[in-house]
């Protein structure tokens, strides 16, 4: 039996010293061109062949981090677009991440009543359990909604229970407009997120999701937005591991994310997505790497992992 | 060009005078055993032979409500616990209803930040836009998240505006849990479900969303739960058609649905799933069909029809 998700985490986070998991978000049109020029995958009208090209980036980007990063974080939605041959692809690419040894997160956001919740948790987070499917693996942890309250987070945790995985409840997410809701306050001063992680708390603290190292398999997706609501999410959700989003491209900062920590620097897995993945954009690394991209990838992700570290509280 | 979806919803239930939707939620130990019983489809541990089971009696149901109903609701959940082959199954069936003359609401509660929920969008909601794809049909509508704010609802909304297609924005769940978050009350007395609401009602006025009917496009998820405050979110809502839920198996009775509808009896489609499709289960129909499932589903669909119309003002 493998430990606790939460301590398979921390683990990992030491082992590689990179509190960071990189965010797999592909897009055939930010492709490298040495990818997208390829016969077979140059046709982005064709799903096969800009699925075959996704794929093949993904693969590579894979590659390239994982002697840096404990965990890659696989974006569902982006291999959905390609309808059931993108949704075996995003199975293909879990057991890839798997078998380098990274701890793969499987980013869907599912969320519904609890009866169809527990078919989401099957899909989404368990092991799969159809003999035929016995080669297939599931990721270690999955990103849920909240908005249900615990029905829909309750078949997830079963998962995560008896199979030793995690899952990352949405409280606080990078968008503006998210604040509209999320950031509605209370009479006593609470805002929805906090009340949402108020819920998280709660189901986290159950004895049995908790690990040896103090935290819960049940952690909190929360973007660092504003440093006074992070602290208090901080410290109202202290066995919660937070999966902060955002950084780089979606505008977070080092600065920001100082508050996902706590003060021993454990508590928190900062994701890049764009910012690592599409690093061969970024002027700062073309002007270095011409057009190798891999090059690109791997600096931006190294330079990542040096600024996550740098503010981390130890 | 098709009409504005509120208008072609409000068009089929005209027709078939039934504000309805049968949701299509299988479960393969619930199917009945003229199904299960059948040579390669007669083993629930194998993927491919229980998703066969399962699509054969989603066929039949749709067969059997078609004269009847103007729509259904096929949650992905259930299709999703097979796989990639379930999701290629879903998409099957979506076609299948709207060969039918079906109006198809993919119930597939999708929410992320602005630029993943855009590829939500096209894969869950839009018409493929693949070469390779060009015969595959979306559904006519979706369920979509609303914890993320605009954000997460625009890109499906700009589908529908450019496809005449549906969306319904999660505001209130028939789950008990639910309550702890979305009936948590502000100062003014709002609670959390109405200021999402408050939100929904922003977005579904624009003016390019409304149909011929006055009803827009967006419209809302609401279970009837609790007389007043489905009064209220009625009232906040008036260009919604409120997608109601939870009709028999989740508790809700014909007399809770009275307030979903406005006075002259439009402005909502009620959606039983269990108590229709798994109707062979109720001893009130076994006793008079025994074994003729099928004549207990048509009998089902036929009283939850009755019974809507019953208490549905006009």
């Amino acid at each position: 039996m493998p430990d606790n998700f939460a301590d398979r985490l921390l683990a990992a986070i030491k082992a590689k010293n990179a509190p960071v998991c990189v965010g797999i978000d592909p897009v055939y049109n930010k492709l490298p061109a040495e990818i997208t020029e390829q016969k077979d995958l140059n046709d982005e009208t064709d799903s096969e062949a800009a699925l075959d090209a996704v794929l093949e980036f993904c693969r590579r980007v894979i590659r390239i981090v994982t002697p840096m990063v404990p965990a890659v974080k696989i974006n569902s939605a982006f291999f959905e677009r390609y309808y059931w041959e993108g949704v075996e692809a995003y199975y293909e690419l879990i057991q890839e991440a798997s078998d380098a040894k990274l701890l793969v997160i499987g980013d869907c956001k599912r969320g519904d009543i609890g009866s169809t919740a527990e078919l989401y948790a099957h899909s989404a987070l368990a092991e799969p359990d159809f003999t035929d499917m016995d080669s297939l693996t599931g990721p270690d942890a999955v990103t849920v909604a909240s908005y249900f309250g615990l029905d829909g987070v309750k078949p997830f945790l079963d998962v995560a229970r008896e199979q030793q995985k995690g899952v990352f409840a949405l409280v606080r997410t990078t968008n503006e407009s998210a604040d509209v809701i999320q950031n509605a306050r209370f009479e006593n001063g609470q805002s929805v997120a906090e009340l949402v992680a108020q819920q998280v708390t709660l189901w986290a603290s159950d004895p049995s999701l908790i690990g040896k190292c103090g935290y819960s398999c049940l952690g909190a997706v929360v973007a660092a937005k504003d440093r006074e609501q992070t602290l208090r999410l901080r410290s109202m959700l202290p066995k919660s591991i937070f999966l902060v989003p955002g950084y780089g491209a979606q505008g977070g900062k080092a600065e920001d994310i100082v508050p996902c920590f706590k003060l021993d620097g454990t508590g928190a897995l900062i994701t890049a997505s764009r910012s690592v993945i599409y690093a061969y954009e970024d002027m700062k690394y073309v002007e270095r790497f011409t057009s190798e991209w891999d090059k690109c990838i791997e600096q931006a992700c190294k330079d990542f992992i040096s600024e996550v570290n740098s503010v981390r509280p130890s």
